[in-house]
């Protein structure tokens, strides 16, 4: 029986899907029904390459409700700079959630991703940080630190952004690139301490290994969500930090024990409050969320398959509803 | 930066790829590859989504010297005969196994899998099966019943095939398949233990939950390949059997252990030989498969990522000759 599969370039979806509130939305549609025990989201599949340096994820999620079910392969091969290629690309599959048929090829390479994980920090934004927020700071300086700061501006317009790096150069790049697209006024700042204590909300995107933002740091009225962690070795925010906040979410409690900011705090020792909220279920009023403007929150985000079923199943319905893609008979 | 990504339908694959030498020389390479021991190939991912009576099966291994390395997605839509569509389809990605970058999308609705799956039938069959095999018999009447004494063919020209099933219809229907597509007089055996009594060569194409051959079954001369056990959950082999052979061997002893007829003998305490030697370090000479034509052997089949590459690889090299497919430029 011929059927048809879309196939979606990222010039396609790159018209198609914006970073706005409608995308928010249906990610953190994907992050309440993550909350309602339904979803079937598996371990990620992860392979790492050594003699290409490289690594390959694979994540998938079902979510009643969804038409489809996607699964994103990311690859990241770190020696392609070399050869003026970019190390990060992949693709998402989207299946009917009824037949598993495939509906439609998702060639973006990588760009959902980015998207869908600057919408994560917005929903985490949305329910986690203060009402008001007049400063944010960001700790990394990479497309996520752009896109997490953009994200967040949907939900708490912010007027004063600042921008630490490790490389001064990078992170003016950065604060250039924000004041350009946002609204704001936004610089570097060469003390990290001083970022977060100016800060009512702090979002870490680095690839850190030894904690970029300090216990000692936090003060009343922080939001912090640190979203760089997703795979064990990389720590962003002190252990401590995790056990003196007023409230710690994940976005997945089983990903963030073994990806997470929760695996260092673990291991130091220093987790004793049993099993953490999930974002989906501060969305969902399940659990409760901040209570005052004074309390301090984090949100510990690795990066969900079921955010990727959102995003992806949203790309295809708006491509049909536009008549974007290549439609291949099979 | 432009580039190209190419797309194969099933109908594409079906000109390109056959069931035959070619075909199971290269995935007999890739068994050659996974003793070699710098494979890289993850545990599969399995999702199964109760809701909607289905499975999702995602495979993948990186091979030195392939140029590629495949992603494979299995679907499993259990209720879809009900509207007229097949159970099992899906597709495979090749990448780049240097860069990461997606090089093809294989839409082959599993078309490529049965093929891969076959050809390992026959890798087992070249190098465990006696050199003299007159009556092969196959317990099971499905598409792999067909493939694999098609495929066993190739290496082992018997003139003569029994075919049992629990289903008589179906037998019938198989064997008469058989004798269409093959040089061979080929009949349905009412009887599993008088067709593995006059057999050499013994193929288990079931997904049985209770064994369908008994260990009392086995004789002198005989060798088994049992394909159909890739879930927990499955067994065709009675568990004493594979301690009764000469020589039991795994397409990969850590799958065999989670999905395979080893998990079912270890958790019956009746697996005492330690590690089993695997088919790749029987095929490079690593480890000694049959020596006398007499022995009993057993190859566990459960289906490897390594499997997939070589073939997703082999079939785009053929495209590429071939100019056959469609580009996407992304």
């Amino acid at each position: 029986m011929a059927r048809e599969v879309t196939i979606l370039t990222e010039t396609d979806l790159r018209r198609l899907v914006s970073l706005d509130l409608p995308t928010v939305n249906v990610v953190e549609r994907a992050f309440a029904a993550l909350a309602s025990g339904k979803v079937v989201m598996p371990p990620i599949l992860s392979m790492a390459i050594p003699e290409a340096n490289g690594e390959v994820d694979v994540k998938t999620a079902w979510i009643p409700g969804f038409q489809g079910f996607a699964i994103k392969v990311s690859p990241g091969f770190f020696d392609n700079p070399k050869i003026g290629l970019p190390s990060l690309n992949g693709l998402m599959i989207l299946f009917s959630a009824k037949t598993g048929l495939v509906e439609a090829l998702l060639l973006d390479n990588g760009y959902l991703t980015d998207v869908r994980t600057a919408a994560a920090g917005a929903v985490a934004a949305r329910h986690l940080a203060p009402l008001t927020v007049k400063i944010a700071g960001v700790i990394g300086t990479g497309v996520q630190a752009r896109l997490q700061l953009q994200a967040a501006h949907l939900v708490r317009p912010f007027d004063r952004v600042l921008v630490w790096g490790r490389d001064r150069e990078k992170a003016e790049a950065c604060a250039r690139d924000l004041a350009g697209a946002l609204p704001v006024v936004a610089s570097y700042e060469p003390d990290p301490a001083r970022l977060v204590a100016a800060s009512q909300l702090v979002v870490t995107t680095t690839p850190a290994e030894h904690p970029v933002l300090k216990a000692e740091w936090l003060h009343r009225g922080l939001h912090v969500t640190a979203m760089g962690s997703d795979q064990a070795g990389k720590n962003e925010i002190e252990p401590a930090a995790l056990a003196a906040a007023d409230l710690y979410v994940c976005d997945r409690v089983s990903q963030c024990e073994l990806l997470g900011e929760l695996r260092c705090a673990i291991a130091a020792g220093l987790w004793s409050r049993g099993t953490p909220p999930e974002l989906g279920e501060i969305v969902t009023g399940l659990k409760q969320g901040r209570t005052s403007d004074d309390q301090v929150t984090i949100c510990d985000l690795t990066g969900t398959g079921a955010q990727d079923t959102a995003i992806a199943t949203f790309a295809v319905e708006t491509a049909r509803k536009a008549g974007v893609g290549t439609m291949i008979s099979t």
